[in-house]
Formats: structure tokens, C-alpha cells, sequence
């Protein structure tokens, strides 16, 4: 009985049930768990290895262009999440609220943060004096706290993980300019790293942060093609430098408002990862970003030589640089080969008593199931590239799924009728008014995802109302 | 005026107020900040580098030996943290409460962590089932919150960052061996990457976490003589299994109780690194944990070639391994000078026109303040050599400090008098009653800091109370 809740069970197909598809996924690859605190998780072994990954290339990439990592309290006390309107109005419906420490009330209630633009604009205010002190460019790694009624694993929790960035510049230019460049560090990373295209572009006013002046995202399209928000990246402008009195001296003695950015990407992400590439055997990690890129399975093990031969090829990998690890279980093959599929590991070798003998191993690629035989002589070029294909590949389909799935519709019967029958973006020009996105919405259950970077004038009129159009934008159902 | 808050300015001397010197260090070598929220800090970059400095090593350390980090919920519900008797006793006292989740009250209402040991007993409750799933062997890096009243930057906080490690085993043995492990890890980690000697030792049951068995610890002396408590290892027996009911079926099929530990390490230790190490000029960071280990200093640097000499150098330097920055401002050399001492930055490397012509730039060792000239020729090795011979010799000087402010005594009255006159730990036997733990803290401030390893028997009877004597204990006043 012990040993049932190792074994690997079919998981529910996609195709049948995506939304149990998922569940089955995130539980077999033991990549969480709920936890006794409602709509919280737990994040197992697996699936924090993969955040950890995600930190390390992520933070790499971030002090590549100038970020310095800071921590902020974890409590904002409520006078300080009132001092700017709008973000207090976005955020209050969903705070968890502090009222006692130890066995005494507090004067004043806190809230655990559930984003941290009220904590660092309180420290920059305070520590900015001077031009010479701008810009800053601080972010920290920490969790946050939403009050969420309906939860689902990584994808919205009551507390997940996260990094923020908070900026502060002299000029409104250069803070859009970070704003723009944080954007593309995230869409870089996805797409480079994850293995997930994404489309650039900026939330509609209705969609924005509350707070910011503007906001922009990276879409990502899942393999059900409902799109996932995968990253964002504010412009403040000078809201809250007004709102908190962050001021500099400029180099010409008069005292200046600073102009601020934020910008996040959170363990939303491994949500993203794992509904564009899994498939009906389970998880299918890119190898750039997989704790584990190979396993080896040895077949036959107890026969002579083949256990020396798995652990010499193991330090052989490693040695050249991969991540690497034997599964010397005493499970059957069969169970090891399934077990490495659940888990999404990039490529599998296999080695038994016949592969020795003909001084050989067995590859099979876990995006393809593809099989190989590779010579044992300076297999570890070969097997560099092999895994720097599956990587390009996996970007390559999810690319095409992504196109394969993007609509257009220029009348308002052609852009229902492709909501409701052809799951993906639809791509369709708007007026401008929250009217229209709100009807939209209503009737479609289809939201305005971003006004792209790459704007297309598919018609000149509005593809709800028929007034002028303004801009061409990405609609779609979203998780 | 904006300019004269990053002048260098004098700091108090230790010698004339020592608490004044640490909050003096602290702020202006811009570790952290207080921030509005009371008695929570706020870590600014050059801080929070050192902490993920410690976060790596110390996490390639655990990797090394088995440990996998996982991420277990915020909140704990107060059900939760009442499970274990002891446990809620000494917590329930420091935490923070949350009662509602937006606009409306919680049903029940939950601690933010203030540890996490309730949280993975509820998780290993329903994770472990067999002796296959054993051992379990985890830990997460995250913030705790403890309700304090007093709070000192690092050493005392509302909040603060660390890792906890939980564990669960087959038997009480194994359990123990990994209590021992995870101790000899952060002595380890303590003595090799921090330079800080410490004593391992034991906690008398008065001083014991609250819900162990048996707690050990490492104490580390500052340079004011007096202790802190630098890193924790608890066995918790088959207690909380019992209160958590965490059983496991054994090979001979019977349910079993399983055992456990836990240990942590927090940002505490970034005070000992400063107290241990500082001086009158500041901060004096080991070359092992400095994030900038090299800081070159152009000297007359409009002069042409020699800021092409001090990037060429860096150059050279990054490309050897060690982090090096360039201090190209436009301030003067001998502020420039003044800063990096500040900022504890292990080697000074001076170039300037007359440098250059003699082919040389000049090191100044920051523990040392010793001045030498070297060959730009071949350099990569010496400074290298150079940085070992600083890390050694800073622990060579903290440990001939703890070994001349380590005292004995054998007699009550010698023993006060020593407490009293000679700062540092001094060593005594013990009968192991309360009764004298509570009066030599009542009577002369210091608390039994552990029973070590290495014992020796100084006398027959206790210092305290003439009683035949079972430990010996090092005493001492603590943070």
C-alpha cells in the first residue's frame, strides 16, 4: 500500500480534461501540495528546484543590466497602503490584515504585502536626496500575500513567490525606458530560457495596475489556448513620487519629483511551464531550465558491470557540465522510463548489458520520445546538442501552437463566433473604450490581454462598436 | 548638503561605546535601515549581497549533503501551532496574528511563522507513509516574524531572514547523527567561509528550543566579550511526531513513530561577522564572504592612462575569479580610501601615474592596513595568494581573541569577579540544577552559553552551589 502512491498511474488526458490534466500533473511530478492553510501550498523538493533555476538565471539576468537586491518588511501598516488612492483601492479587497502582536493589540493594523510599492517608495523618499542618488534600481525576492477566494496550484494561491523590482529615476524618459527594458529581460528569459513565446505589448487602462500609469505585459498562450499573463512591468510616472514625497535636488538646485517603475514575475511561471509544454505522459521540462536534464536508467542491473557503467557515465556528465542523476531503484525499467516521463526530464539514457557490449547507449528524448543509440566514445558533445535541440524544438513548437492559434476578426459575429469555437488569441482592432472591453468580457468571456508592440490595422473600425478604431488588440479567455 | 550624507564621516570608537560603533557601522556602510514599520529593517544592497553570499555557501554545504529545499505556507492556523505543548508555550508569547482576509474576520486566526516546525509536521503527517520515504531531509529559506520588544539591527528584529531545516527519520540514531551534522555544518561553514571561531556545544535544558529534546548550538565571542548564539540544532526525539501523530510502516510492517530535527541559521550571523571583525574604521569583511573582495582606486585619474589601467586591471582580476569593482567617482582618492575601509572591502589596490610608470600598483590589506607594492606582471597569483593569507590570519586574530577572553573559574567569588572584571566566556562546572543556572543570571547577567563537546573537569563541584558537579558550561553575557 505503501509503495501504490509511488507508482506511476495514468494521469487524465489532456484532451478529456485539461483543468484535471493540470492537477493530476502538478501531484504525480510532485511539484506541490495543498497545505492545511486554505488556498496556500507547498512547494515540494521538484517543483522548488525548478524556481530555484528560474532565481538563478532570472537574478543573473537582472544584475547583467544594474539590479541590486534588496529586502523590505514583509508588513505594511495600513496609513502607509492608504497614501496612494488608486493602489489602495486595487489592493484592500484582498489583504490579509495583522491586528495583534503576541497577546497585545496593535495601535495600528498592518497588512501582510501583497505587493511592496508603498514600502520601497516609504525608503526612497527618505534615502533619495539628490540626483547624484538616482537612479535606483533595487528588487527583492520575497512572498506576498492575496486574499483570493478561488485558488489552483501556482497558477493563483493565497501566498506565492515572486520577485518586484522598484525604481527610482530623474527623468520620466528613463524611467520608460526601464520600464520597456524589464519587459524585455522577462519575454528574453521565457523565451530563451522556458521555451515559451510570448507576445510584447500594454495592458488596456482597464487591465492596468493599480497605481501605475501604465502597464505592460507578456502573454503566453497555454496548450489549451487560454492565455496566461506571465510577466508585467509598471511606469509609475510620478503618482507615487507625489503621493509619498520622493524628491530629489537636481544639478540645477531645484527639487524634482522621481519617476518610478515596477515590474514582477512570480511562480505563476511553473503554471505556464508546465500547461505549454506537458503532455499526456506529464511534465516536459526545457533542458535549459530543468533541475534534472538526464536521467539514467540502468536495465538489468544487477547483471555485472552495468551499475559501474550508469555511475561512470553519470560522472562523465556531470564533469562535462550537465545535471545528472542514476536511478538505481529497484524498480522495473518500465517504471523508471514512465516515472522519468511524469517528472518532464529532458533526456533519458538508457544503459544495459547488450549497450556495453556494443560499447553503446540508448537516448530517448522526452519531448519526442524520440529513440537514439549514441557510441560511449565522447558521447558528451553529441549529447550537449541533442539537448540544445530539444530546447530550440520545444520553442519552436510552442511557437507554432501559438500562431496556429492566433485569429483575427474584423465584424463583431466573426469575432464571437472564433471566441467560442477556436480556443487562442483573436486579434481585433478596438475604439478605445472600456465600454466596448466590458462588453467583450460580458458576452465572450474574452479579455483585452495587450495592445501588442506590433500593432496591425486589420480594419478602421472598432470590432464591437464600428466607431474608429484606435488599436489593434489580443483577446482571449485567461487563466 | 546632499553630498555630506555619503561623505565618510568618523565613526564612534568600540573602545568608547561599542553598541554606538555596531549602529554606526551598520548605517554607514548601508547594510540596513530601520524602517516605518517598528522593528523591522529594512536590508539595502551591500547587506542583503552579503546574506545571499551566505545563502549560497551555506546552501552548496547543505546540497553536499543530502538537504533539498522546498517553500511550506506563511500562516500558521492557531490549531496548528497549538498541536505541541512546549512549542506553543515559548511562541505563542512573540507572534503576530492575523484575524481577517480582506474585508471579512477569518474563522480561525493564524501566526505569521514565527518557525515552521508545526507547518512540516503537518505536511510530513500526510506526505510519509513507509521506511521508503524516509528520511526526509528539508529545509526553505524564507523570513520569520517573532513579536520583540527590544530590536537591534540583525541581531534583534521583528522580522528577519534564515533557514530552517526539518527532517524526519527512521530511527532516533539517524536523527541524532543529523542534529550533529547540521551543527558541524555551520561550524564549519562559520570557521572556513566567516572566519569566526565558535564552541560547539550542547544548550542546558533551561536554554533548549522550545519542543526539543535536546538543542546544540554554536557560540561565537564579539569582540566586546560578549556571546552569540550563531546557529541551532535541535533533535526533537518522537515528541512533535506524537503530538502530529507522523508515523511510518516499518520493514516488519508495525506503524512506527518517526524522529526528527530541525536547525537554522539567520541574518544574526551578519552581526557576529561585524563584531567579530570590525574595527575603528568599520566593517572588515573576510576576502571568502566579501561580495566586492578587490576595490582599485585610480589616483590622479584624469591623468591619461591610468583609468584605462585600473579597468584593464579589473578586467584582469574579474577574469581570474575575483569580484573586483573600480571606485572612478569624483571624489578624492583619500575619500575613496576612507570608503572602502568603511565598506570592509578585503584588498585595496592603488594605481597611479607614477605606478604605472614603475610598472606596479600598491596593495593595502583592510584588516591590516598593511601597504605593499607589486609587479602588474603575473599579479592574478599573488593577490590571490594574498586574499588566502587575509582570510586566514582574520581567523587566526578572532580565535587568539576568544582564547584570551576565554577565562576559568573555580570558586563562586572568582567567578563573579571574573564575570564582572574580564568580558568573554569563562568556563565552570555545573551541577546541572536550574536553580544555579537562575542565579548566576540573576546575580551576575550571564547565562549558561552551552556545555561543549569538549569537556574538562576544572574542579569536583559546582561554582554555584558546592554540589558534586556534572558539566562543565561556558558562561557568559549574550546578545
Amino acid at each position: 500500500m505503501a509503495d501504490n502512491k509511488k507508482m506511476v498511474e495514468a494521469i487524465t488526458s489532456m484532451d478529456v480534461d485539461f483543468a484535471q490534466w493540470y492537477t493530476d500533473v502538478v501531484k504525480k511530478a510532485e511539484l506541490c501540495d495543498y497545505a492545511s492553510v486554505k488556498g496556500c501550498m507547498v512547494i515540494k523538493p521538484a517543483g522548488y528546484a525548478l524556481w530555484e533555476n528560474i532565481q538563478k538565471k532570472l537574478d543573473a539576468r537582472f544584475k547583467a543590466c544594474g539590479v541590486q537586491n534588496v529586502y523590505m518588511p514583509i508588513f505594511i501598516p495600513e496609513s502607509l497602503l492608504q497614501k496612494e488612492k488608486d493602489h489602495v483601492e486595487g489592493f484592500a479587497p484582498e489583504v490579509a490584515w495583522v491586528t495583534h502582536g503576541g497577546m497585545e493589540p496593535l495601535q495600528e493594523r498592518m497588512c501582510v504585502r501583497p505587493t511592496s510599492e508603498t514600502l520601497f517608495c516609504d525608503f526612497y523618499a527618505k534615502d533619495i536626496h539628490s540626483y547624484r542618488d538616482l537612479p535606483r534600481v533595487y528588487n527583492q525576492w520575497c512572498s506576498v500575500v492575496r486574499w483570493e477566494k478561488t485558488t489552483r496550484p501556482f497558477l493563483r494561491s493565497r501566498e506565492f513567490l515572486w520577485q518586484e523590482g522598484h525604481t527610482a529615476h530623474a527623468t520620466a524618459e528613463e524611467a520608460q525606458e526601464r520600464t520597456i527594458q524589464m519587459l524585455n529581460v522577462y519575454a528574453d528569459f521565457c523565451e530563451e530560457v522556458l521555451a515559451i513565446p510570448v507576445i510584447r505589448g500594454q495592458k488596456t487602462d482597464k487591465e492596468k495596475f493599480a497605481g501605475a500609469e501604465a502597464t505592460y505585459t507578456i502573454e503566453a498562450l497555454m496548450h489549451d489556448g487560454k492565455a496566461l499573463q506571465s510577466g508585467t512591468s509598471h511606469n509609475f510616472g510620478d503618482g507615487f513620487a507625489k503621493a509619498f514625497e520622493i524628491q530629489y535636488t537636481d544639478k540645477d538646485n531645484t527639487l524634482k519629483y522621481v519617476h518610478q517603475t515596477s515590474w514582477g514575475m512570480s511562480t505563476r511561471i511553473i503554471g505556464a511551464l508546465i500547461m505549454v509544454h506537458g503532455d499526456d505522459s506529464g511534465l516536459v521540462l526545457p533542458p535549459r531550465i530543468a533541475p534534472v536534464q538526464i536521467m539514467i536508467v540502468p536495465v538489468q542491473q544487477k547483471k555485472e558491470g552495468v551499475l559501474d557503467a550508469a555511475f561512470g557515465l553519470r560522472d562523465r556528465l556531470i564533469k562535462a557540465g550537465f545535471s545528472v542523476k542514476v536511478d538505481d531503484t529497484d524498480k522495473s525499467p518500465g517504471w523508471k522510463f514512465a516515472d522519468c516521463e511524469m517528472r518532464g526530464i529532458p533526456l533519458r539514457v538508457e544503459i544495459g548489458p547488450k549497450d556495453l557490449e556494443k560499447n553503446q547507449a540508448v537516448l530517448v528524448r522526452r519531448d519526442t520520445h524520440e529513440k537514439s543509440f549514441i557510441s560511449l566514445d565522447n558521447l558528451e558533445e553529441e549529447i550537449g546538442k541533442l539537448l540544445e535541440t530539444i530546447q530550440s524544438d520545444m520553442f519552436a513548437r510552442a511557437k507554432a501552437h501559438l500562431e496556429a492559434h492566433t485569429s483575427q476578426a474584423v465584424t463583431w459575429d466573426a469575432f464571437v463566433d472564433t471566441i467560442n469555437t477556436k480556443p487562442g488569441f483573436v486579434k481585433a482592432m478596438w475604439c478605445g473604450c472600456q465600454e466596448c472591453e466590458d462588453k467583450i468580457k460580458e458576452e465572450t468571456g474574452a479579455t483585452s490581454r495587450c495592445m501588442p508592440f506590433k500593432q496591425e490595422t486589420l480594419a478602421d473600425t472598432c470590432v464591437c462598436c464600428g466607431k474608429p478604431a484606435k488599436k489593434m488588440v489580443y483577446w482571449g479567455r485567461a487563466y
